[in-house]
Formats: structure tokens, C-alpha cells, sequence
């Protein structure tokens, strides 16, 4: 057994994507004891970056330990009592998982169902809240990871508190990537990844809860069946005047790097970020028409860091996607599901949003097709 | 939001342990994708790493991507049904937190209660098992973080099968610091953590899980509750010739500095590294001693890597413990529980566990209590 030196990839997938080095740098910074008083103090601190680039002033905000899957999992762990009814849009890969945690903590999952590639449709979940009077939680994804199409958050949260209901929203990749604004738009409860428009190693998930959501854990009748996800016991951890009790010993290294990439993130400013995004997006997108390539979401429910385009006809998927990574070392996503060999998955997300990405993409991409 | 450059302490407390330089160093290579080829053969190896530090042939030994108290959850959420009587052994904050994971998933506890600091009482949990002859499973504590009490893995795991039970073993403190040899002992389902022993980073749970405890949640007739800690779908990703099926985004650099600490283990070898730890022990146990300072364990239940030490009358416990941490930038344990200001824990675990470091805790230590 020996050393494992990765070799240098340009992740254009997904996600991960590419983790910016002064990320890397700070993960290996020595590490401390997590309660010990600096690292508090960078808890604090961290906290206030993910308040800034959640736009929110929720005092619960802050990194679950674990991936992404695992803030979707806290978020449906403590708002989804047994019995609960949620309606639930599917519209890719991450809808369905959301039904899954509903159906296993015990909830009635209604679903709500649009084409893979299409934004979630408001008259339909509309529709379906008014039919469904007794609905507790509507629960959607902002930016579906598998398919590149946004839907419209702010609408959606609209109509689901108009018909009584709290909302939990996925925005594992558009976070820091396209806008979003969780106190203007009243999400009730969020998750999202440290991999993908924070440029961030992936294996912690920020997560915010607002009032309503709040006041739904707090008034469980059911323990939350989760120790290691219970807010109820994180909050004495990372909440507001919290004792820092400890819960379970944070992952201190991580979390360095997630501090270093919020402070990016306010260097930068996450509405010059979501710029950064859009204009990137643009550019890749005109080189990839002028290719012939098109898009599989339709213009105006494109996500800008996640461009999933449809492979010409007679061409090999793997082949493609193996002679850029062996050749290139330029890594770009398969489709997933129903687009598996029929579409790939190009991000530009975080540090990997830059125009030397793009021109390496595209002419990569080119001298391959055209081999 | 600035930049975070932590203090350079000396880890020796309960853990997060010391992590060595080459493990830092391992965590700031670049990021690679989760599905690169480069990254399944790196996790291939660390499985295997795994193996050697468990002393295990069981395929499912893999890391969970979360702390350990998410790989303690991933033994019980899978192994525990709902109905389910399981003996448990508390003699310290560990154990009653399994008792807890019982609790929410359905399980009924049985308790076998010792004081804090002494072993688990075989004689106790034998009898026990007898007056319970519908138990299934026997979960305890190899090694009490803390208290820093050892039991007898081997004699409770023969009295388990004896009597028709599996183990959930919880060895978090003691893997590479003490004797742990799960197939010799028939050990059915055990977790770790990264950063005691193993002086890896936090965020990270080694478990190994043996034929009879696969067969249990293989057989379960209602699904795991927990989404993301479901082996069903883990081992998709990690088992034997797996199709390295999505499941979540692996921790990838977290994972880079694991395996690393796993390359060392297997170059010093896992008894040298036993033996260090034990050898360690009695250096600085001879210096405590001769400062009249006592254990709080007996002798022979002694953990080697985790010595919990009475603070001698009229010394304040919190003053001694901040001189150490801002003069001496040294870290030591506070006493948890009933112990609270009356113990110190000093750990001597995995890198941190050297000759250096006995001297720089024994010279401040008695620098500190002479002002």
C-alpha cells in the first residue's frame, strides 16, 4: 500500500467540482480540537458566511457533517413526522429521493411529476395543494443536479404557504451558483452541497431552518429517529448562544475549507458570483451551438452551471467521455437515468466557472468529435 | 471574513488526536471526481487498509462518510429493528448513547449498568443474556472514550453467540491504539473513528460488518430508516465487485487523508503500533504516578491510548486546563458526566502518541500545578 497521488484533473462534471487551491490549502492546515476556543470563534464565523450566501438571517444555518445526501436527510428527518402528508415534485434523480426520505420517516408522499429536463410546474403543484388540503410540506428541488433545470423557487414557496404548507427546497448546486435568496423567497428549510458552486471538498452539507420550520421540529410528538441527525440536538451545538455541547466531534478539516471558500464567496460577493456563473454559462453555451451540440432544458429554465447537452446522433459516449479524461484529463458528467448514453453533463460551477475551462472544454470536445 | 490560520497545538485530549503531517499533506491534493477510475482504485485499497487495522476478511469493511457517531448510527439503523431486545452495556457517555440509537429505532434496551470508569462485568451481561433469552443483539463498548475503560471484547462477544446474539462493537478509542482483532473475536458489526488512533482527520467512520449481522439486514422486513446510512445502497458503492453505483458524493479528500493514514499504519504495523501505544502508556503513567498523580482505572482495564487521571485535591480544573492550551498550546481532556472537574483525560493516541509529547504534558503539567 502506498501513497495515492491523484492525478490533475479539470472537473467539469456534476460535481465535484474543482476545489480551488486555496481551499486545499486550508484543509491542510493542523488541525485543533473542535472545541477548542479558535475553533469556535471560526464556527461563528462560518455560520455568518453561509447566512451571507443563503441570504438569510436564520439563526439556524450552519454545516451538517456529512454529504449532501445527509442535509436532505436532516431536513426530512426533523420536519417529517410519521403520518405527515408532502407533496412532492419529481421533475430528475434528486425529486425521487425526496419521496424516498418522506416514504421512510413515515410520511404519505404526494408526487408531483414533470418530464426529466423540465423546471417543476407551478399550476400543477398548485393544483395539487388545493386537492390535498391536509398537506403539510411541499418539497421540491431548486436546481436538479440530474438534468440542469432551475424551477421556480420564490413561486413555489409562494403558493405552498398560501395553501398552509412549510417547504423544504434542494439547492445542492445552485447555491453560491444562481440566485438565490432564502429570507425574500420565505424557504422554510434548505440544504445544499459544499461541492459544487462553493468550490468547496464535498462531504459537509450547509442547511437552514427558518421559524416555521422551526416551530414544526420543536413541536414533534415523535422523537426525531435520527441521534446523529436530530436538530434538536445539533442546535446546542451550532445554534445562537449555544453551549457548543458537544454532540459529535465536527470535522475540523472540512470545515477549515468551507470557512476558506465562504470567505471567497464575500470577496468576491455571491451577486457577482451568480454573474460569474451566468456569463460563463453563455460563453460555453455559444461555443457548444456553433458545435452543432444542443441543449437538453429549455432556454429560459437553464441552470447556468450545470449544462447538460444532447450527444450527436452516431456518437460514443464513453468513448468521448474516456479520450477527455485520459487524454485531457478533463472530466465531464454522464447523463443519468432515461439520458444514460443520450446526454452529458458539462458544470461550470464555482472555480471551475472560468474562461480557461470553457476554451479547454470546447476544444477538447471538438478534437474529439471530430477524430 | 478573513482567511482562518488555526494555533499549532499538541493534540492530547480524547481526540481528535494529533494528525500527522503526511495526513494533512494527503488531504490539499487535488480533488478528483468520486467516479474517476484513479478514485475507485484508491478506494479498493483503503478497504483493504481496513481489513489489516481490523484484522477482518469481511468484504463489507468500509468507511462511513460521516463521523462516528453516524457509523455507530449505521450499526444500529441497520442491524436494530423495530421490536428488537438488545442488551446493552453503559459504563460511560458511549453507552448510553447506543441505548439511544436503540430507543429510536424501535429497539427495546435491556440495560447491564456498570459504574463509569470500571470495565463491562461479564458475569453481568452473562446472566443477563440468560434472564433474556429473546435477545438479539449485544452491543457495548470496547474502549469508553470517556472514561477510559477497556472491556473484554473477546469473552463478551463468546458469551454473545453463546447465546444466540450478535455484537455491536463500538471501537472508536481503541482501533490501532490497543488489541482489537475483529474476526478472532467474531465481532458481527463494529465502528471506529478516524481521528483517535488512526491520526486522520475527523469526519470519518471505519465499520466492518461480518456474515451474521449481513444476514440480519439482509433479512429485515421493513426498510432501514436512514436513507443515507442504508448498507443496501452503501454497498452498491463500496462491496465486492461492485458496480460503484451513485449513492452520494464521496468525502474525496477526507478519504485521500484516510487512506494515508493507513499506508502508515500498514508500514508500521499494526501490533508495533499496539505495542507503542502500551509503551507510551507506561512512560507517562510512571511520571503521573510520580507526581502523585492516580488513575481512575484499574490496571488492567486501563486503556493505553486514553488515561484518565484524578485531579488532585484543591487544583482548579478549568484554570490548569486553559494555562496548558494558552501557554503551552497543549490540550488535554476535561472529565465528562459525573467526572466533570475531577478528571482529566490525556490521550496518547496515533501520532500524538511519542516520547516528545509524554515530555512536553509532564514537564507543563508539573510546571503548572508548582505556581
Amino acid at each position: 500500500m502506498k501513497s495515492f497521488n491523484p492525478p490533475i484533473r479539470t472537473l467539469m462534471g456534476p460535481g465535484p467540482s474543482d476545489v480551488h487551491p486555496r481551499i486545499l490549502s486550508a484543509m491542510a492546515r493542523p488541525t485543533i480540537g473542535h472545541l477548542d476556543p479558535a475553533f469556535v470563534g471560526m464556527m461563528d464565523e462560518t455560520k455568518q458566511g453561509l447566512q451571507y450566501a443563503f441570504k438569510t438571517e436564520n439563526d439556524l444555518t450552519m454545516p451538517v457533517s456529512a454529504p449532501g445526501s445527509a442535509g436532505m436527510e436532516t431536513c426530512f428527518a426533523n420536519l417529517v413526522e410519521s403520518g405527515d402528508k408532502v407533496v412532492v415534485c419529481i421533475n430528475g434523480v434528486f425529486g425521487m429521493r425526496m419521496k424516498e426520505n418522506i416514504t421512510r420517516f413515515g410520511g404519505e408522499a404526494v408526487v408531483v411529476e414533470d418530464n426529466w429536463g423540465e423546471a417543476v410546474s407551478v399550476d400543477k403543484v398548485e393544483q395539487t395543494l388545493k386537492d390535498n388540503p391536509d398537506a403539510k410540506i411541499l418539497a421540491f428541488v431548486h436546481a436538479e443536479t440530474s438534468t440542469g433545470a432551475q424551477s421556480d423557487a420564490k413561486t413555489l414557496c409562494k403558493i405552498a404557504h398560501e395553501n398552509d404548507c412549510i417547504t423544504i427546497v434542494d439547492a445542492v448546486t445552485s447555491l453560491g451558483g444562481s440566485e438565490l435568496r432564502v429570507d425574500e423567497w420565505e424557504i422554510d428549510a434548505i440544504y445544499s452541497g459544499s461541492q459544487k458552486c462553493l468550490s468547496a471538498m464535498p462531504g459537509i452539507s450547509p442547511i437552514s431552518i427558518g421559524d416555521r420550520a422551526v416551530k414544526k421540529i420543536t413541536e414533534r410528538k415523535t422523537p426525531v429517529t435520527s441521534w446523529f441527525l436530530d436538530l434538536n440536538l445539533v442546535m446546542g451545538y451550532w445554534g445562537e448562544g449555544a453551549k457548543r455541547t458537544y454532540h459529535h466531534t465536527a470535522p475540523v478539516n472540512t470545515l477549515y475549507g468551507l470557512h476558506e471558500s465562504l470567505v471567497m464567496v464575500s470577496e468576491e460577493g455571491i451577486e457577482n458570483s451568480w454573474d460569474r456563473h451566468q456569463k460563463n454559462h453563455e460563453e460555453l453555451r455559444g461555443g457548444l451551438e456553433a458545435m452543432g451540440i444542443n441543449f437538453l432544458v429549455n432556454k429560459e429554465d437553464r441552470l447556468p452551471q450545470l449544462n447538460s447537452v444532447i450527444i450527436p446522433d452516431g456518437v460514443d459516449d464513453a468513448a468521448v467521455r474516456s479520450t477527455l479524461l485520459n487524454d485531457y484529463n478533463l472530466e465531464i458528467g454522464a447523463g443519468l437515468g432515461a439520458y444514460a448514453g443520450k446526454v452529458w453533463r458539462i458544470g461550470l460551477m464555482g472555480y471551475a466557472s472560468r474562461k480557461e475551462n470553457i476554451t479547454l472544454c470546447l476544444s477538447a470536445l471538438k478534437q474529439t468529435l471530430d477524430k
